[in-house]
């Protein structure tokens, strides 16, 4: 096959994370860990995906909004999050998106 | 400053193209640079964001959905498209969603 196919699956959100790091990685990647599988269990999730160069992007996949909001107020993730912005990041963007449509390719 | 700042500028649109490639790589990195300079001048484009690891992906930012329609069928693209399908990817998909909303931080 050599077409792209369509989804069906939208409409659904995505939360675009773009980050930069400083030099700190002390329990970074501990917490990365623990936040993906802490992730995993949530109401409403439904992926994520990440690379890391220079820049790192990971998005997460969700159902909806109260999903995301709900995410966002976790009390671990919340203390993951000021670790984030007290340690580890010199730079990060959120970007709460709704994923209107999709389609794919494999080869 | 260890706050997280709301922006301003959405409504807007984003383009999540996540890929995996075959080993095949020749003519891929001068393709991608072409790409990324061709899609500078489009009407309406907004910035690019890329990472790769095993996974690579690319979010390119647009202002509106006529914009992303253009640049899908500008006849390099297209080209560079087809090549991508035929020669370097195993697997791509590619999404385009709508940004509501965007915070960030910076330390």
């Amino acid at each position: 096959m050599n077409n792209e196919t369509n989804q069906m699956n939208t409409p659904y959100y995505a939360v675009i994370f773009t980050s930069i790091k400083n030099e700190q990685s002390i329990g970074y990647q501990e917490m990365a860990q623990q936040m993906w599988v802490l992730a995993q269990e949530q109401p409403g999730f439904l992926g994520v995906e990440s690379a890391r160069n220079e820049l790192g992007i990971t998005v997460s996949y969700w159902k909806d909004l109260p999903s995301i909001a709900k995410w966002k107020q976790n009390s671990d993730h919340m203390l993951a999050q000021q670790f984030g912005r007290d340690k580890w990041y010199s730079h990060y963007k959120v970007r709460i998106c709704l994923v209107e449509r999709e389609y794919e390719f494999t080869s």
